[in-house]
């Protein structure tokens, strides 16, 4: 494996080694490429979890990171995304993580550099690193998928990881069902087949994954305001009470409290939400290595 | 100790223990911690100095710093202050240093976060490291702060050292009288009664403190030109000449140069400024270790 | 040599002396200062390949690299340049590699400032790491410079290299020739003389330095289309047919595709546009070396 930049190119055998070797970093497991390697992330949206997770995981396997401002470099100059990187190669740097808020950005890269990417997320897209921390968090959490219910909720349609994360978890074992405003599920037959009301998901789900609303990309939700969705299809304070027995709330974050969750919530007992944040960086560490270790 | 915030923080006793730690790293006293610490630093308002200063300490101290962009995080998302440093928190950064406009930002953190915070400035409130490296500055000049007759000149009111400089400066037995613009003292009684002419400190003063005029914040100084600022409250070439053998010029820069100070006084024989600044590597270097080294 | 802000610093004993270095380092020479050395980028222009060549080069010569962004520096307060050298000086910074958009901005620096100063380009000025670069991707392919014919193509009244390109290359034995829109000659004798028409120039030249066109700086550029422009003195596929065997063609980067070189040459057989990117990280660990180890 070159790169990682869909879960689509990961086997669920990769996917499992992957989650093994992050459970093997969080067990404080050392790990650095035998030579001095270089990192840079390049990061032409806004982030904080993912950006500073990358620079612990670099940090943490001993890599050199280069720092690369997308503000301030000659991609301003009209310089394309291509030559940017294969000036980063030139240069010497061995592995660039990117997120771009072109879908699939990726494409024009891949059989071209030889330096190793890992997408930190396209658009719409894909957001390989997200859809594997939410897995590694179940695994934690239950040990195994099989017989799990997973309730996806929220704005499937804009997310990066509700499709690939249905897909793994289904391949897994776990059945997948679904809930949130209807009218963004862009017509998907399968999810429209699982659609709950949230009343209905939160007494059965042993997982409710919640998607955070894209208010950057999602301009046009005119027609409900964020109190009416916390009311319809957020995790309420009551709602919660209902969950079953053991059962775990997460959110890829940032959160928008009191819209997807209610605010006293968000750091509740059940609530995997920084924990998703401190696995992340395992996860990451894990990937890093299976791209460099060869 | 866990937090830096507030100069209130600490007795004398603790200050007189950083400033003498500070000496000890001035004097190339090596230390680190024992494990891999993550430092991030937070800055919402531009700084060079005390941005850099803290990068360089903490490299000293052998920490691994991480890059963190105010203007690419995920704030610009809506993300709160809060929900970022526990973020920061749950990836593993260790000590955070922030600087924020708003004053007092840190109150809704201390009780609820694990990571260090030391504060870098918040608004007009509080620069406890600055005060300290004011302090430091003064020690290493005179050996004591007894009988140390220490004016100090300007913005008193926009200042985030001036007020917590006095008290402690007051405590440790040194006189502390003050100069500037009357409009300006916000109704300080002590501070009233403590006020000089200009031209009536400068012979007197051990240390003359000059204080920023801070444009950024003091958006109505219509009624008074910064020639007529110089004229009246900037230490001018005549009156150094007036200064009492051995006293010293201050300032925490950035420098307005003809305004404060004349020009080719910033770096003359009496000036410490840059000195300060120098100090100000040491001293942060102490405070880390403190928090970090328990 | 304390500082290198200019090629006419350097006697072409000092450039020979740079690429010899810069050769040592391409096959694998270590050297690290001494001591614990701080580096510092101060970036006030956009830049990809020269910032992050310098911080790949710093980190492989094991510098201590204090990040340092002009877009949050004191200098949006009005601290002037000489007052934020001067501030890096105080806190420890050894070197600094500076890009600014003034010409010659580093004169009111030089016999300032302790702190050692690289020039990453002034305005239209100089860049001496790029000239060195180029000297070195053509030593590396010719082991010499006499004899060769080497012509410079396009915008040389805005280029930061051409002209100190130039004398070097006549000074080391080569002869320089030019193509490129004659209005943009600012009247150069010299240069007119030795002028021809593109078609005229492939077949005769060894090295064709092709260079950027400025649209940043070149803003009055009305009369001439960029098709006119590849079309006029552009290497084409067709031009690029007739180059002499063994020729190649260089350019400093971001490449303007399809003006100043067909986009199907830029990774060509001839090509050293990345090559010469590879380069510039060792031409510039030549020059740390040499202002460092004195």
């Amino acid at each position: 494996m070159k790169h990682l930049v869909s879960m689509n190119d990961l086997s669920t055998a990769e996917m499992m080694e992957i989650l093994e070797l992050a459970e093997s970093f969080a067990n404080d497991e050392q790990w650095s490429p035998g030579k001095k390697t270089y990192a840079a992330n390049l990061f032409f949206e806004p982030s904080t979890r993912t950006k500073v997770s990358f620079e612990m995981a670099e940090r943490k396997l001993g890599l050199d990171v280069i720092p690369f401002e997308t503000s301030t470099s000659s991609l301003l100059k009209g310089e394309t995304l291509y030559d940017t990187v294969k000036t980063l190669e030139a240069i010497g740097v061995d592995i660039a993580v990117i997120r771009h808020e072109e879908e699939a950005y990726y494409k024009e890269l891949l059989n071209q550099v030889n330096i190793r990417i890992i997408n930190g997320g396209d658009g719409c897209g894909q957001h390989p690193t997200q859809s594997l921390l939410d897995l590694y968090t179940i695994k934690q959490e239950f040990g195994t998928f099989a017989g799990l219910k997973v309730a996806i909720v929220g704005d499937l349609c804009h997310s990066r990881v509700a499709k690939s994360n249905k897909e793994a978890l289904t391949a897994f074992g776990a059945e997948v069902i679904f809930s949130g405003p209807q009218e963004w599920y862009a017509g998907d037959a399968e999810q429209s087949e699982n659609y709950y009301e949230m009343d209905d998901i939160v007494n059965k789900a042993d997982v409710v994954m919640l998607l955070r609303i894209q208010h950057e990309r999602h301009l046009n939700m005119t027609t409900i305001t964020t109190n009416q969705y916390h009311r319809q299809y957020g995790l309420t304070v009551e709602r919660e009470k209902r969950m079953k027995e053991r059962s775990i709330i997460m959110h890829p974050a940032p959160v928008n409290r009191n819209v997807e969750i209610a605010d006293s919530l968000v750091e509740c007992e059940r609530s995997r939400i920084f924990k998703q944040m401190a696995n992340g960086v395992f996860i990451r560490m894990a990937v890093l290595k299976k791209l460099l270790d060869q």
